[in-house]
């Protein structure tokens, strides 16, 4: 998918439009993950015109900040990629609705940065405001993964909020997660002497058996409530159909709250699994919500005192590997993400603005 | 692999040679799966010189008998093809071993055979000397199994022996297998959310709980022990490292007795998986030793009385499925089949016809 220069692409962004009528105009300036350089060069040049922006550029990843003093910092963070365009540009308003690639997941709240960015000089908070690519593809791929090893001195703050869809609900922190192999080994043998062997698959009844058994910790922080889960999501054994199998392996998923650490979780896992052997394969740590900091305390307030646990690993995860507490928060669906019938609610995007500016522009709490 | 026309191949047998000899000649011919016309050829030449035969041909099958009006017939059967050639060819005699692709499994058992055709005109109960085709692959292709669907009246009998390679040890019947899987079905969820899911991994469980557990018989039919396994061959579930998954198959074999008919066999893993669904893939019934008969009893203690039950599935089942019970007995080394170092002891060829004969030539028990 590529952009069309010479269309609509070259003129510059007008951040005085509304907030509904800035995605749609960010909408129709594609950027599926790969191909962000356009839109880039358009928000990069937009925030330079900014005289209370100091701007910083690695590869098509923008960071905007305030340079003002204040008590606190905070992030507004959001990618500027989208998945594939699948016969759903340009944009369409219809009543309250935009319709189009990226309108919820997350043009919508690239445009509430935007408009922020541009209107508030002087906040209550010092702001950063930072646009990344390559949300969309594979994690090595990340733009803000990328900025955090290149330039982790931009991310800092007391506070960040990525702006991803969510509903217009504050999802706090995320999970970690943690793979492991079980390996069940045993003996080959011909089926119809099956006593001559050992069958593995028949070893990992009390692996699955222990996994049904499983109880799984439901844990409240910050407010929120976060439940775990240990899942088998692999098995596999078998050599032939008159075969005694001699292994068997079976690949589970424990998603833990984030008052866990990676190490406390394998340790745990290794415990569910005592006496069988247990590799790692992939692991990630969670992200704490934060919620008891002052800035996240205010901005829960602003914006209606509501918020849940995030469960699927997201990039807060990045924020919080650099000591830096994140919420998910954005004017997007999250169930209309990816989809071909993608929209996203104008009056939305409207509220979503308004609730984070009463949030920098009102009263600040004294640090405790 | 192809025969080689104008060497030897043309050559008619010579069944006065002695059972080495002429192993060592039926092993120079070869008779990959697929390829066996000239080896049937010239089986059929040398049996129609026979007088006191009648010679059938059907495909690449031959069969002979006496028509002597005796109160018993036993059938002598042998397959007349090799699994392919692997550098073993021409056949190399040393000491008391001959060498070669197939001197085992089982051109040693068909120049016994040949050797009793010719040199047995009046044997004490009617002779069928069964030659066919293609046991070495795929069952649909097997000449045993066409010729008891074309011509099931040419393998009627009291009794049979099979020429399988068994160690001079005569295997009696053959245990049935049956093929199940057992589907566990749930619902799929992210693994982050767990809980809005069912895993059918973690349902296999119990399944698998009940095989771990699972007691096979042993059964002692007509002095053999047949010994049972019920097995799970196979399991796969999953679909992806971070979603629940919504099924997982289990694959179960079950070897049996064949005290058990296919249906007995059905219904018993039905009912050690009850709650569960169960679909049978495979079915083949089993073989009765049928050591309680008259022929089967003389054969016994002319081979020397030893007996074991057979438990892997073979061509036996199919002469049981005709109500002939059936017996492997053979010169050649079963461990040694389908190996590049295959050989066969020439004294064991020898002993084997001189038992047969014995067998053939002494006084008949009068049937009870």
């Amino acid at each position: 998918m590529t952009s069309q220069p010479g269309t609509s692409a070259l003129a510059r962004l007008d951040l005085t439009l509304d907030g509904g009528a800035l995605t749609a105009r960010l909408v129709d300036q594609p950027s599926v993950s790969g191909d962000e350089q356009e839109l880039t060069d358009l928000v990069e040049q937009a925030l330079r015109e900014l005289p209370h922006l100091t701007v910083e550029r690695f590869g098509n990843n923008v960071v905007a900040r305030t340079e003002l003093g204040r008590a606190e910092r905070v992030v507004l963070a959001g990618h500027l990629d989208t998945v594939p365009i699948a016969d759903n540009l340009p944009s369409r308003a219809e009543g309250d609705l935009l319709w189009g690639c990226g309108t919820s997941d997350m043009k919508s709240g690239v445009a509430v940065q935007l408009r922020l960015a541009a209107t508030l000089p002087a906040p209550n908070r010092d702001l950063t405001f930072v646009f990344y690519d390559c949300e969309e593809v594979e994690a090595s791929r990340n733009g803000l993964g990328r900025l955090a090893a290149a330039h982790p001195e931009w991310l800092k703050a007391d506070f960040a909020v990525l702006m991803e869809p969510s509903g217009a609900m504050v999802e706090g922190g995320c999970q970690g997660t943690l793979r492991v192999k079980v390996r069940l080994t045993g003996v080959r043998a011909h089926a119809a002497r099956s006593w001559l062997g050992d069958n593995a698959i028949h070893r990992a009844a009390e692996v699955l058996g222990r996994l049904a058994a499983y109880q799984p910790r439901t844990v409240l922080i910050d407010g929120l409530e976060y439940r775990e889960g240990l899942n088998a999501v692999d098995i596999r054994g078998g050599v032939a159909g008159n075969v005694i199998p001699d292994e068997c392996v079976v690949t589970v998923n424990f998603r833990y709250a984030p008052d866990r650490s990676p190490e406390q979780a394998e340790a745990h896992v290794r415990e569910v699994f005592a006496g069988f052997p247990v590799e790692v394969t992939d692991s990630a740590p969670g992200a704490l919500p934060g919620l008891d900091r002052p800035a996240a305390r205010a901005f829960l307030a602003a914006t209606g005192g509501q918020a849940r646990a995030k469960f699927g690993w997201t990039d807060v995860a990045r924020f919080s590997a650099l000591g830096v507490p994140a919420v998910n928060y954005g004017p997007g669906d999250p169930n209309l993400a990816h989809k071909r019938d993608e929209h996203c609610s104008l009056s939305a995007i409207a509220e979503c603005e308004q609730r984070l500016r009463d949030w920098l522009t009102g009263p600040v709490e004294s640090n405790e």
